[in-house]
Formats: structure tokens, sequence, C-alpha cells
């Protein structure tokens, strides 16, 4: 019987303790994707305590807490943060065999020295240890967790409009802030989102971060434009796409699922100059119309991060905002996603074909919710890779991204690892990546690095992989870091 | 090398043969879903040869003995009991691997005490061991088996228009007849299902069983209230739903996936009046009013269950009469469904979204006999947890359902208790339910407790749960029984 | 530790080692699904070095040489063979934890007695030794390699319009030549494409292969029957079909997914002599007219099929071409193929049940490249097993195929396994074939055998099957080779 959560937590055998312990975990993190707060960064906060830093704003907690049972006023109301803290630590103990119960263990032991298990007996003293260690030690400031936890650069998410004022902060700071960069991330989701109420007045707002107005097609495109040379001089490196679906559309005259020698392109922009400026006029697209819009963008925004060498993220098959009633009452975001199950296959193929054909495909990672996308993702990866007609090879150029949200437990790790493994080059592989709001969140690494370690391990172990710890140890190292230090680098 | 099925078959670790042994063993039975013919308890039938119970009715055992190339005649027509018998031991030494290898066997040693494996040299014997125990062993009588296994309640499935005839005798009967509670459990599969050529007889049928003419929608929602107060009277606790596909559409009018706000409700029930009063003359809706139909007459039946506090069982994903020769010669249930593999997520999210918007989402429980809906079923059940506003939360309110069917064999239990701890509260889990025609069928029971308790055991013998039996224990207790008998309670 | 791939590789219990060594890999190999070169065969071809043999033809190695930044020159193109087996070299060490890293070594060893592993350092020395073998060893002309494998039987891929030339001179040499019998395999992926440019050609070329000119549905079937008649003369016991997806459609009146009651049969057959007249004017079918006549085509040759007493391989879900700027340079099957995620269940159930509706349902293996599809097609064989009325039941007569190009890899086989045994009668199961350009391709039969065995020694070691030696070899030995022998036999 291994103890819970000891040194060799999830690693099995000789060889994956050895990876994990001399390779993997001495590597920094680069954590190309999160959803961290920029100013918190650069004013490099403290938390008031421990329902502040892991009940404010994370619906993973929030979604079991309801299935406990427990009422919306102790999720996301009112009440008071100790007794959030309490409704929580009546909901861990029935949290045995989901990832919240071991990440909870592990934020509780590497960032508080705490070694018990959190349960309703536990909680007051524990509630109190934490607090103590929030308000006062060096290492639970937002500079003291990074310089604790290693970690290299982070990838913020950002609107294309926002200003990047705090990402400017830092940059000022240099080292006499913190070591590790904050790199911005485009995200342009507002502007392919063509549908949503605001449409217009975003549009509006781009405009004034671009300083200019936005009258036309050619208008915006020269705006996003501007913004990418911007990110791009602030140090961005990839882009961020939150799509439902995969989307697929050309001109209406085109074949559905055009491949690229049928598409009208003069037809096409002509179209989609008319669908932005009725939008503009408040009026809604129908939904081809807006998935030839969507299209559009997204291949324009493709080309773009190709000139930049910036990677494109896709991810795809959330179905978001099940519940209206929950949505009106607490907006997205908040616990009511889950994930979709529709065919992704024919329409990424045809978006990653066009951008080929052009010569403009960028890196880009695929990401999925969906187990069952893998193997397609996959094996759509391979047909991408290597490099357009001119361009130099970047090894690993398509990525099968790491898996997230609802997978991001040992069984999705696992398979987003073995079907990698299965169908490519898992030695090429980019790695973990945490998505998440919380400073608290870089056990995940430490997950994801004992699960790939504990695979290899087992490799050897088995007489799968040759018994050559420095060969397995190099693999260990570039997909716990040097990976993703290489993929993301500025120009490759 | 452990012997073939022995007490600890399944259990790999210590802490699952403890769990097991001396948890979920001694939990009794609440087998809330199952095809029991309330007829054959109230009259504590016994059976009068191991082919009438084994073959009589089990469309499992038909597949494979027509995949093992037995003859039609052996299978369901006019052979002689013993010849079926022995062309089905020519069949069981083919089935290592399939669970039915592994519930033959556990039928024969729990119930006759038989140890041997069954093939065609042990066949003649086991034979006359058994037809010996039928005929005379008290053990082997209805009422005997539920005591032997410690059936605590059996959940029927009764047709709307049924009388209860058999489940009032049983009342009458009281603990002179058995301890066992067999609850009725409505399942309106006819009135849903428009397009059949006896709709309209179905319906007058249920206007007699409700003691009225059915002529309208308005006569018919009124019938069925009133059969659902009457199942409720007689202990009915959940309902039953078989479904292809997870329908949902609303009047003509509205979008395709309306959101609550977007349906307009009058128009929606004067459409479905009329669509029943053409199907009232024999005219068959087309494919979109069938639909509207369906979600119409479930969503009505999600709040009638609501204010009930009653369970609504929703099984999708099955593929139906998929040889229309067999269908044609042997009707419906003989062994000729699949598993369909169309998407899930968008309609059983809509679906739930309405009544929740409407206050009246009654608890559900989702299953699939496709393992790819287990991730988006999961992850949507996530989203319609704890309580519509102004009612009491129930923990676990939203199941993700118990293996069942094609998957009813250990990866597919383990696949679902998987993705469930995964995504959700797996300690809130109602467990397992045999599905079953035959009396011989509790051993299913066993064989998830012993799988669920495996789980559990590697989980501590490798340190990702606590080395705590009691919690441990607890939880194995919980989902063997205790859930289901909480969750099943007349008001929650 | 285990030694990388000792004589023990991929068998983890004493069982399975006994299975392997003392059942499993004693059994012939029956290769019923290759893409040999019937030419290369009948002229006992040896290669001219490595870079020929593993890099003349393979996509696979090709992809994974791309995902690893090799430049296309070395890749496809005119480079030296030595300096593209050196880019592979490169390429083997980042493929641990792929196929391809197992397939190289069991290769080098199994025919090159090289137990090194393939890295730059070790290349060029591999490289000598094993061309030097490939000059002069006897055991490496395809004779040699035929025996050393003891390879039973291989089934090329023909189309219907081939003279079967070699396979003739073959057969004239008799035992002189090989006691490998090469068997032909229909493979009509050309009619059935009737929306490819050079269609009308193909059918010329067909007409004059069977000795006239086609001018009409009617003939085409005439010719299509003769050469059915003349494959069959030549040892044909099995046919071939590579379809994106699962085609179904009638005539243009019957409903869609129409039951076999409910086709219009004339009406169907006047519509598709209709659109074959148009076709052979060079006109495009629409997409639904193409369906109905793959559908057309199909059911009539599946009807020959079982006539003839031949299987029908039915490869499912693949997306093909993915990459047009690829394919305008590099052609079809270079590496640019991927899995499709569509449904397939509905389609398969309706083109099987009206075949056997007709009482004209051949033997069919059902195959697909994507995981998602095992359990649909696994319960779909299910409803079609045994005999048409009259006919002579065959056992496992609808088959669940091995898994096949993206899924040939242990978790690919694993799961085709282990849904086939959780779903039907894995006894029964014709087993592995290599589906392969390459006479180096028969280690993987051991690779599936091995995996076999360790899944079955497992469950004996487990208690799950009976620790029974004889029951579990003769498993063994039908999966790995009898069965097989047995379905293809001339007639059942």
């Amino acid at each position: 019987m291994k103890k819970f959560m000891d040194a060799n937590f999830l690693l099995s055998t000789d060889m994956a303790k050895r990876l994990y312990h001399e390779a993997a975990a001495r590597q920094p993190i680069f954590d190309y994707h999160c959803h961290l707060n920029p100013r918190e960064i650069a004013e490099n906060r403290r938390f008031d305590n421990l329902a502040d830093i892991w009940l404010g704003g994370d619906h993973y907690k929030w979604r079991q807490m309801r299935a406990n049972g427990i009422s919306e006023e102790l999720v996301t109301r009112a009440a008071e943060p100790f007794d959030k803290f309490m409704a929580w630590a009546h909901t861990v103990p029935r949290l045995i065999g989901n990832p919240l119960y071991h990440w909870t263990h592990l934020e509780l032991r590497r960032y508080f020295d705490i070694n018990e298990t959190l349960n309703p007996k536990s909680a007051p003293a524990i509630w109190k240890a934490a607090n103590e260690k929030l308000a006062s030690d060096p290492e639970l400031s937002v500079f003291g967790i990074f310089e604790k936890m290693n970690v290299s650069a982070v990838g913020t998410t950002d609107d294309p409009a926002d200003s990047l004022e705090w990402h400017g902060k830092l940059k000022t700071l240099g080292v006499e802030g913190t070591a590790t960069q904050t790199l911005p991330s485009f995200r342009p989701d507002r502007i392919i989102n063509i549908t949503k109420p605001d449409f217009a007045e975003y549009v509006a707002k781009l405009g004034e971060s671009a300083g200019t107005r936005i009258g036309s097609l050619e208008d915006l495109l020269t705006a996003l434009r501007s913004r990418i040379d911007f990110f791009d001089r602030m140090g961005c490196v990839t882009s961020d796409h939150g799509l439902d679906f995969a989307p697929f559309a050309t001109a209406s005259s085109d074949p559905v699922l055009a491949r690229p020698n049928e598409i009208n392109f003069s037809k096409w922009e002509s179209e989609t100059a008319g669908i932005f400026a009725l939008a503009l006029e408040g009026k809604q697209p129908n939904a081809r119309e807006s998935e030839s819009w969507k299209t559009f963008i997204m291949n324009f925004l493709g080309g773009e991060y190709a000139d930049k060498g910036w990677a494109m993220q896709l991810h795809v098959s959330a179905l978001r905002n099940n519940n209206s009633a929950a949505f009106d009452s607490l907006g997205a975001d908040t616990g009511f996603d889950a994930a979709g199950d529709g065919p992704v296959a024919e329409k990424l193929s045809h978006f990653m074909d066009l951008l080929y054909f052009r010569g403009k495909l960028p890196k880009i990672i695929l990401y999925s919710i969906n187990i069952k996308d893998f193997y397609p993702m996959a094996t759509l990866a391979g047909c991408f890779q290597g490099a357009c007609p001119g361009e130099k090879a970047i090894p690993g150029k398509i990525q099968l991204g790491s898996s997230w949200w609802f997978l991001d437990h040992i069984d999705g790790m696992e398979a987003q690892i073995r079907v990698l493994a299965n169908t490519g080059l898992l030695s090429r592989f980019v790695g973990m990546l945490t998505d998440s709001r919380s400073f608290l969140s870089y056990p995940r690494h430490e997950y994801f690095r004992r699960i790939l370690c504990n695979i290899l391990g087992a490799w050897a172990e088995n007489g799968e992989a040759p018994d050559d710890f420095e060969l397995l140890a190099g693999m260990a190292r570039d997909i716990s870091f040097e990976n993703a230090q290489r993929y993301f680098a500025r120009r490759n």
C-alpha cells in the first residue's frame, strides 16, 4: 500500500520514479496558456484567504459543490468566505476519484505544507494555517509563487482591443519584478462571434484600440493587423480560439466543404464584406453567413499568425451555457458548460487545408474536451506536418493539445498521450498548460509530469522501450519544458 | 494464478477484497430497474428447467448462439428444452472474454452450488442437478430467490394503462408474501411513439384505464396525470423512457433547438393538439411533427415527475430492429438491436434546460449503450445539478446511469465509473440495476460491486486515495445500496 | 525490468508466454488482406537496399518523418537512398511509443538478425549489414521470406479489370515457386466511385477485360459477373471495399433510409440505369445520385459474393487526401489521410439489412480506423449473424475486423479485441492482416499474436478465465490462423 500522495505519487516503476525526480521535476514551467489576470501579476498580489483564492472564480469546484447538494448561496453568492470554505470541505471527501481531490491536496502540500486531507473536521485548522501563510509568507505573493514553482513564462489570454497596460508595466519592471515572463496571447473570440448582440459595439472598441474607425471589412483587417503587430511587439507568441465547433464555409456559391481550388476568393471576400456591413447595422447574419464569416476571419488570422511565427490554438467541442436559467442569473463561465459531441474532422481538415494551400499554415494546436476527437484530430495533424513549400520545417508543427478542462485528469491525460504516441511523435509534444485563473494551479504540471513519466517508465519496465535512462529522460525533459520553450520561441 | 472465479474474483488488492467482503457484499439489493413479470412475483413462481429460465427470453444469449452458428430452431423456435440447453452449452466455451461467460458461471454457483464450468461434456449432469433444485429447493422460488439474494426492492417496468393488479396483490400479501418491495415504474413509450400503427388504439386503452375517453390533447394530459397519481399511490418512484435518440423540437415557428425564452408555448401546444388529433384519425405525422410531439409529452411528463419526486430514466442511443427479416418473423426484442452512434448532447441539453427553466426538472438518470456518450452526458449532468430555484437540493440529482445492455461488462462498467469519477461525484452514484427479465440476474450486482471495489481498492493501493477503510467502505456501501435507497425514497 | 523486445515482449504472465510460444507462434500466417505486388511475388523479387524496401512506399513512415521536420526531399523525392535512410534513422529515436518503433526493430531482428536499436549512430553499420543480407541471403527473396515467415497464403488487392497475369504465372509455377498461395482479391472501388473524372474511361477498360462493350447498366452487371467468375476461378475468396463513409440511399422516391419493404426496386434500378448513362457521357451525378449508385452496386456485388461464398470486406471512416497541395504534388496514398468521425451505424445497418432480406448476405468484415465505430459495428454485426433462411450457418459470419492503419498498435488492437469479446465471440475472430505493401511486414502478425495471448493470459491469471491451457491455446490457434483458414475456405 503506497501512502496517499507520497513522493512517488502516480509513479509505479523505478524508471518512472527516476525519470520524474531526476528529469521532469527539475524542469521549469512554461505555462503557455492560462487565464491569470496580468494586473494581479504586475501588482504582485496577495490573497485574503483560502476561499478567495480557491472558490472566488473556480467553476470546476462550483459544479461539484452543486452536485453535492450545496445551495447556490454557498457556491457563488454572498455567503461568508469561511462558510463557503466549509461547504467545500464538506464536498472534498465526496470527491474521491475526481482530479479535484488530487489538486486540492497537492495545493495544500506544495504551497502550504499542509499534509492532512481536507474534510469538515480538519477544515477549521487548515483555514487558519493557510490564511496565515497567505497573509505573510513571501512565497505566497504572486512573484513568490512564480519563483517557488520555477515558472519560466506564463501566456495570459487577452482581447485584441486590450491595451496590455499591465504587460507593459511588467516589462518596465523587468527582473526587479519577477524573472517569470508574462506573455500576452491574442484571443479574438469577440470578432469571430458575429452573432453576439454587442458585436458592433465591440468593433468600435477594437477600432479605438487601433486608433482608427472601422467602417468596412478592409478597415477591420487593417485594424486586426495593427493589433497583431502591437501584440507581437509586446511579446505575444500565440493566439487562442474558443470554438464551439470547427467552422468551415466559404462563399454561398462555392460547394459545401469546398476544396481550395473550388473557392471563389473574390466572391467570398465581397460576401463577407456585405455580412460585416449588415452586422455593423445590428442585423443578425444567418447560420451560413455566420459560419462563412468565422471561416473568413480565421483564415485571415491564421495567415497573419503564420507570418509572425505565432502558434494558433484551437479549442473545439465545448457546448456552452446549457442552463439558461443559470446563465440569466450568473452569466457565462460559471459551471454550466459541457462536452459537445458533433463530428469535427471534415471541417478542421478543410480549415487547415486552405491555409496550407495558401502557404500560410501557422503552427496549430488542436484541443478538444471530447476524447472521441483525439483520433481524428491526431491523424489530421499528421496531414499538415512539416512545412508549407518554401518554409523551414518545424518539428511537431501541428500538435494534439494536452487534455483540457473536463479531460484534465489521469484518464484524460493518459488518453491524449497515448493517442499522440500511437499516431505521431510524442517526443515532440509541447506538453501541459494550466488553463487556470488561479495562481495555485501549477501542481497540475507536476500531475501531468508524473503521469507522463509513469507511462514512459512502464514502457521501459515492460521492454516496450529501451532501458536507456538518458533517451527517456531527454523525452521527459523535452515534453515537460524544452519543446514548449522551442515551439513558442519568437521565430522558429 | 488465481482460481477461476474464486472468492476474490475481480478483486486484485487487499483493500479491494476488504471493501467487497466487509462492506459491499453485505448490502441489500435495490434493483430499481428490471423487466421482471409482476405476476410471476405475486404467484411466487417456480421454473421448469434451466432452458426455461435461461433461454426462454434472453436475447443476449440468443445473439451469441447465432454468432456461434447455432440454427434458429435451437435458439428461439420449437426445439426441445434439453436440446436448446445443449446448444447453449456448446456456445459457452466459445464465450471466453464475454460477460455471459461470467454471468453463466456466477448463476450456476450462487443459485445452484455448481462450481464446474459449463461445456458440452459437463452439460448433462448440470442439467439434471439444476433442474432438481429448480423443482424442489425452496430457495429457488421467486420469494426464495429474493430472500437468498437479499433483495430489498425491485422496480418493474409497467405501461401507464396497466392495472397494476399484481402489484396490488403483493401489497395485500405484505410480508406474508415477501419482504422485498415490488415497485411499479411508469414506462410511457407507447404514448411517446406516435408513429406506431397501433397508436390510436393505445390511446383508447389508456383512456379506459383512466376511466375516460381521450378525444383531445387536454384529455390525454388529464388521463396521464390520473395514471401518474395512480402509479404514485401504488408505490411508483421512477419512470423509464426507451429512446432511440434524444428528441428536441418545439413549435415549427420556433428556432431549431430553441432556448426556453425563444419558445412560443401556446403555439407549441396548439400545434401539438393538432398533431394528436390527426394521429387519432390514423394519420402519420412527419419526422418534425413526431419529434415535436415527443418533446412536448416528455416535457409535460418531466414536470409531473418533478411534482411527484419521481426520477426520470432516459435510455438513449439504441438502434433497434436492424434486421427486417428477423423482425418480421420474430418481432421486437429478440436480439437484433445495436448501439447507435449519432450525437446526443445538444438535444439532451435543450431537453433538461427547458425543464429546469420551468422550475420542474425532476431527478434524471442518463443511460447510453454507446461509450462515446459518457463524456457528453456526464458533463451535461453537471450543468443541471443542485436544485431549481426554490427547491431543496438533491445530492447527485442528475445521474450518469450504470453501464447497460451492450456495455454491461467489466470494460463498460469501469468506463462508466471512471468517467463519472473524473467529471463528478462517484460517491453519489445510485449504482447498479439488472435491467433483466430473469430472476437469476442478481449476480450482476455482485459483478458490479466487485468491479467498483476493485477500482476503489486500486486507488488506495496506489496512493491515489487515502488508506482509510471507513471512508472507502462508506463509499462502497453508498453506491451498492444506500444512495439508491435515498434517491428513490418517496420524497427527497 | 524486461529487456527491450526480448523473447517475452508484450507477454506479462506465464500463461501468456506459454500461449504465445507453444500455440500462437507456431501457427502459419494467412494474410488475407495485403497490398503486395503479385508481379514481385511471381518474379521472386529481391530488394536493393533498406531504403528501397522500407521507405519506397511506406506512407506511415513518411508521415512521421514530416512530423519530425524532415524535408520532403528526403521523404519522397530524389534524395539518395542512404540519405533517406539516415533521415529515417534520425526519426526513429523520436518514435518511442509509436508502433513504428516496434515494427522497425522487429523487422531488423526477424529478417536481419540485427538486435541493436536504430539511431543515427548505429545507422551506417545497420545499413551495410542489412543491405548485404538483402543482396545475397536466400531467406530475403520473396519466396525466402514467405518460407521463413511461414506464410500459408496472401490475399492481394486487385482491380476487377486486372488480368491477374501474375497470379496465373504463380499458379503455373505451383510449389516449384512457393508453397504460399497468392490469392487475388476483388477491389471494385473504381466502379463504385462514379464521381471520379476517369469513371467512363474505367468502364471501357472494365468492358475490355470482360470482352464486351459496356453501354448500359445491364451490360455493366453482366461484365461484373463475368469478372467475378474469372476471379473466382483464379482462387479469389474475398472482396475489399475502401469507403469514406457507409453509403445507403435507394430510389429518390423511397424514404431516406428505406427499409427493404419500402424500396421500389424497379424504380431504383431504372434510376440507377439513368445515372450510369449520364456518367458514361461524362456528366457528374449529384451527392444523392452518387450515394444511390454506390448502394445499388454494392448491394448487387454483395449478392454475387454471397453466391460465390466470398467474404466482403468493408473499410469505413477514412478521410482521404486532406492536404490539397500535397495531393497535387504527390498524389493519393502518400500520407495525407486521416480518421473520419461521422456516424456510421444507421447506414451500415440498412446496407446489411437489405442483403439479409434478399437472402443474399455474404460473410462481411467491418473495419474502421476510428475506435468510436467499434461498439456500433460490433453490435450491428450481432444482428446479422447465423444464416439467412435456407442457408447453412457460418460461425462468426459477420466480423469486427482487426485494428487497421491508424489503429494498428497495442491500444488499437486491444480495443478491437476487447470490444469484440465484450459483445460477441472473440473465439470466432479471423484475426490479423498486414494491409501492407511491404514484404517485411509479417512481424505485425507476431505483434498481434503477442497482444492477443497477453489478454488471454491475463484473464486466466486473474481468474477471469479458467486455468485451462488447452482451452485457451485452442482459442489462440484459432484466432492466429485456423479461423481465417476456415472462414476463407472456398465454400463454407
